[in-house]
């Protein structure tokens, strides 16, 4: 007995199925939007202001797994499996679920392929990888649904095919829970979003943030220079940027804030700064206020924020 | 031992159940909802043109009971049960699904009180009733998984809150299979939505079988006076009602073609009539076409009907 056998450590069905997936989605942007898709549809946050799992209904929690499945399968288009859940370069495949990486294996996936998948929404990252349910990688032990999980060896010989990958944040995550509370208590979607723009400044909010807190149709509106967040806030010296645009997008980066991606926002405060220090923008130069400080004059109405926001 | 048995015969518990389920949903429109949008979601027919259960995926169809029991809990925001799926009226009931009735009772189900519900696409029926999986209800064998079925008392013994209701109709599924694949081999949307108008006359078309036929965003524009269906089939005689008028329902019915309910359209062939036969439309009379007859003049415009399909 060799302590390494190279037969036993390489399993090429595994490996092409990795290599497929890699093909499929190379920088991992489909699945991500899987994930950050998965949450958000259970959350159905524009219709009922829910932000995170412990606020789901019970049937929901228990089958976010099964939707992680169907979105994926949507997305990559993989093949039906005969016996297992995919086709994936041939091999079957069954896809597996789970928020703390522990995976519970049934007797059908035993010596067969399984894609485990992981995501969690508090630190915005996701991991995909592929695995072989062979004996010497899962437990012996089976709890009364004949499901086991992986072993130390199984878990080590996962082969990642993104691992602690990012996805578009969930802001409201991101804040203290009072400050939530804060946000969501405004009667209106306009009061909720504004103190929303107030109190999560230099974070990336994506449109389903928005969605959630404004929780109405149309909730872009509600961000508009023109009767909406951004014209409100002006007077605090706050200023709304949205990845959506090229040159908001640069702004928010030269004036040292988190960069939006395209459907994201970004809001910070800004004051004035002497001339070659910090940003012009419309003939006035301005920087990022300093923790502590305030701003005193309104913000600068921004290159073309009036035509979208 | 007595042949009839009262005190076995009813079970206050599932009477409760049945009551509360009765009380939410009195006429069955919500639950008809869940089971309408259950099938639309797994389709999602605007993105993919799909709308049967045999184009679905392997992991969408295997999972089309979660999702019944999902969209359920959330339209009718049952609370969660402690141990399984709902707790209504004070009980803890499970909520199962099956296309053809054949509900899989798992052993956690034994002795508790199961929500069993059906849904059927073709004829356009949903039921969903109360039984306790009790030992006199259910099989005696188990299958693998530890599950089995009511036998036949315990079908007899379903509380049926509703049973054999109806839901908005799937048109394409009342069309033979070769009728609807000349409409979905159209190369454009409008094109596809025109050869509906044509091809499936006399019949409610929900919104969102028009969205599946024309899978593109606004779909609904496709159906207008001014560049759409309407506009494009007048010449052939072919009128398109729409539900959302009350002026446009009753003309269908008066003309003695169906229905269309709100978010529905209905197409059918005119001919002119003799003054004081048939309906009198902006000065002239019309008729619907005989079986066979063909149209020889454009089909009217409808009052309001430029407004909005």
């Amino acid at each position: 007995m060799t302590l390494f056998d190279s037969t036993e450590l390489i399993d090429e069905e595994v490996e092409n199925v990795t290599a497929e997936l890699l093909a499929l989605d190379p920088d991992g942007s489909r699945m991500a939007r899987v994930f950050r898709g998965t949450f958000d549809q259970l959350y159905d946050g524009q219709r009922t202001g829910r932000y995170k799992i412990e606020q789901l209904f019970k049937t929901e929690k228990t089958h976010f797994g099964t939707l992680v499945e169907i979105n994926l399968q949507r997305e990559l288009k993989f093949k039906d499996g005969d016996i297992l859940d995919f086709k994936i370069a041939g091999n079957e495949v069954d896809c597996k679920y789970s928020h703390t990486g522990a995976w519970m294996l049934p007797m059908e996936s035993f010596d067969e392929i399984v894609l485990v998948t992981q995501a969690d929404d508090h630190r915005s990252t996701w991991s995909a990888g592929v695995v072989r349910v062979a004996e010497q990688n899962r437990r012996t032990s089976v709890n009364r649904d004949k499901k086991t999980g992986l072993n130390a060896l199984g878990r080590s010989r996962i082969r990642w095919v993104h691992k602690n990958a990012k996805m578009p944040p969930n802001t409201l995550l991101q804040l203290a829970p009072q400050v939530v509370d804060r946000i969501m208590s405004g009667r209106t979607g306009q009061a909720r979003l504004n103190e929303l723009f107030r109190s999560a400044k230099d974070k990336r909010i994506p449109r389903n943030v928005i969605a959630t807190v404004a929780q109405q149709n149309d909730f872009m509106k509600r961000v508009r220079d023109n009767g909406g967040s951004r014209g409100a806030l002006r007077s605090e010296g706050i200023l709304i940027l949205g990845g959506d645009y090229r040159i908001q997008r640069d702004l928010a980066v030269a004036l040292g804030s988190e960069a939006p991606d395209p459907g994201e926002l970004v809001s910070f405060e800004v004051v004035p700064a002497d001339p070659g220090l910090g940003v012009e923008i419309d003939g006035n130069w301005w920087r990022h206020s300093k923790p502590g400080e305030r701003a005193t004059v309104p913000a600068p109405t921004l290159p073309r924020s009036r035509a979208k926001p």
